[in-house]
């Protein structure tokens, strides 16, 4: 009957059933009201950022002060030491320290470990695999939090799902979500577009994803039916607009340039959008991704899903970390 | 009868009446004494560096968790994305995020957002409108806090009228603040000249400025008399010493390094102080802008300064975002 | 009878008597419980990092959060102004700020100040004579902690003799410690070996050092019988894994290279520990300075060391704090 997350990592919206979606959603939604009990008093975690983080750092640090914990916010590689990987290594060269001493040590002290760390870009199989996510996970010794990861990132998911049950209405399901492809001067990773097309395939939305040839992902972790449109003109309920690079062409970027420069077109813009709702995760290169009259207009919701990622964050931490 | 300042931000000392300017001084000398009754708990507020600091962050970090709160501390191109400032612009270049959506996300998790830009030092005009600070009011959604912008910095104001009223005495009005240029290696904004002469016209300070010819800043906005005087020797009761690049040649730096190497003898030592308080925001080039002896000598404020910065970031965090 | 260290400063193993390390070695201990009383609400401490540090900033952070208090990091050189150390400098170069104002200033908004400084390397001399750390403690107006000097490193020898009273009994009196010297690509500083070395000597441990000729430090300031050998067989209780630049040549790191790349077989191997404890203060080199076998075999402390950083950390703080 009732959940309990407590000690709980959260790698992947896959992890969680219905019920405990369910829960943290209605948590969430509850955390617009400010709570002064502090009921994290004492607990603190440490966020790991390998890559830049803007909503995430400020979402994860605020979550927790406003609990009454604390988060304490690593860059390794720019005020602390640089990680090696590989196991077994002879580290003779640049890496001053081995993951699994770092997240060994951090672990020790704290509740819980946040880690982002993207893709490398280099081999789709190998993006796929998540290796950096799963040798922290298991070198912690307490539960791991998926700050992005390469190809996911479950925060993203549960604000995502809280925006659109807001927004289209508490019964998603049958409605049609549009992952639409738009132009971006860098090939991007696959997180953020697989993060909402997980959300979107447990809202049990028809899915709909519009981009250019070579640009269609492989999305057969989702069992879930997707159908994929080569036109801009990709009518729906909501529209998440973003980039990514072309996974015909991964890892070979200077010949996939080539590939996305062709497709400067795709913007979304007012008339690609229709009636539908747009969704941006953020960061957007305005004007670019998106005009700047979707991004501010009246069906925009990446205000609300900003906002999310800290009702989100807050209910992820009180509901795995509470006593 | 009773001030009330709920919900407001702090851009300028203009913006307060002397009746909360007493208020604020009032409270922030109250809070000498620790308090452990933690009156901000829950409250969360970020303060965005654009640019270095070290007094304002740990003033700001620490009047927050002395209060019981939490100050988040982001630095956009350091460990989060480059802001993107120009409204419209196709953002296909190196800024990875607009400022209207940064801030538009910031200003959602907290109930503050403190911001830092120092002046772009290439058109006089531009800087003395405050772009930047004025495109993130209009783009928070919560109050902000001015933490030092082109041409204004009001917390430095608020811990130098409290440090002259304490060691000056309450009378202010009608004692002589003299403004001292002094020589730097580089030419530096007039974000604290301009604070201080705020600070001193809002005393009924008589005003004078001492500096060498090209120097003399256009003081329009005080609405008080200033005198100008070429020569070293600038008798008062309070010397405040301080550095700016040549406003006749502003943005020709080149031009005005020329200038500026002229006058390395204004340094300000013992004779050129004489029986005067001496005042300096740090921080200093020590031995090129006063001496040592000056610095560090009886009539040096410079600690009693920093000491307020915390005394009064205190006083405006608690009178802004009590409950 | 009882112990008080209220206000006291933490510089160095060698100012704390026998019944002060066995009260803080008891008090870390009892740090295992986690704690929601908040003895140090409303209490902040700076910690200033110029080097590098994740366990002692994640110790530091999460300790003072975990008491109820905060504890702000800084940087100076990377977020913050760049420290001018020469008494009487002219600063018209690179430095901004004197280290005697930063500190002041800083010293003057919280209740205490850990400080990180590296050694020099440049001069043996200079670096035993510990002169930033020497400075900042005669600029601060509150308790110091040195969060590692050039030549010694107090939290390390707290934690590491907490690791060895629990791993090895409490009675190290006559026990066998061993300071194996390992290979490293880079020279490294004395402050660990020495921290290890001062920890030993107050347990009343045997002290051996193993390491190459040309690699025996002089450790007349211990006042204990050193015993040096220069063969890789080092039998004894523990054996503390450590890398150092060669003593012989110091500061002429060119030559030394040479020197210590002769040396690359004296990895602590299965063979080389025989049945001794393990130690490493961490981050380390592993493969060079110490095999994967021996790292994460049953007798390695690496792992106890570390989390007693923590608890180590919260006892200081608490202890010097406390109302």
């Amino acid at each position: 009957m009732s959940v309990d997350l407590r000690g709980r990592s959260l790698l992947s919206l896959d992890e969680l059933t219905d019920e405990e979606i369910d829960h943290l959603l209605a948590t969430a939604a509850a955390m617009r009201t400010p709570d002064r009990s502090a009921p994290l008093r004492g607990v603190s975690v440490a966020l790991v950022f390998l890559n830049p983080s803007l909503r995430t750092r400020l979402a994860g640090e605020t979550a927790m002060a406003d609990l009454g914990g604390h988060a304490a916010v690593l860059s390794p590689g720019t005020d602390a030491w640089k990680w090696e990987t590989r196991d077994g290594a002879v580290m003779d060269g640049d890496t001053v320290e081995h993951l699994r001493d770092a997240v060994g040590t951090i672990s020790s002290m704290v509740r819980g470990l946040g880690i982002r760390s993207f893709a490398g870009m280099k081999s789709w199989a190998e993006d796929a695999a998540e290796p950096l996510l799963k040798a922290v996970v298991a070198a912690s010794a307490c539960p791991v939090y998926n700050l992005e990861s390469a190809q996911d990132h479950p925060l993203q998911s549960l604000a995502d799902l809280l925006a659109m049950r807001e927004a289209v209405g508490p019964t998603l399901h049958g409605k049609t979500f549009v992952l639409a492809w738009a132009p971006h001067p860098k090939p991007l990773p696959m997180a953020v577009p697989f993060a909402a097309l997980r959300a979107a395939a447990r809202a049990g939305m028809k899915i709909r994803i519009s981009c250019p040839e070579g640009f269609a992902p492989d999305t057969a972790f989702l069992r879930a039916p997707v159908e994929v449109v080569h036109d801009r003109a990709a009518a729906g309920d909501v529209v998440y607009c973003k980039s990514w690079g072309a996974p015909s062409l991964y890892g070979k970027w200077d010949e996939e340039k080539a590939l996305r420069a062709r497709h400067r077109d795709w913007t979304v813009d007012a008339a690609r959008l229709g009636n539908a709702r747009f969704m941006h995760c953020l960061p957007m290169r305005r004007n670019v991704e998106a005009t700047d009259e979707v991004v501010d207009g009246p069906n925009s919701l990446v205000r609300h899903q900003a906002r999310n990622r800290l009702l989100v964050q807050k209910a992820v931490f009180l509901e795995t970390l509470r006593p």
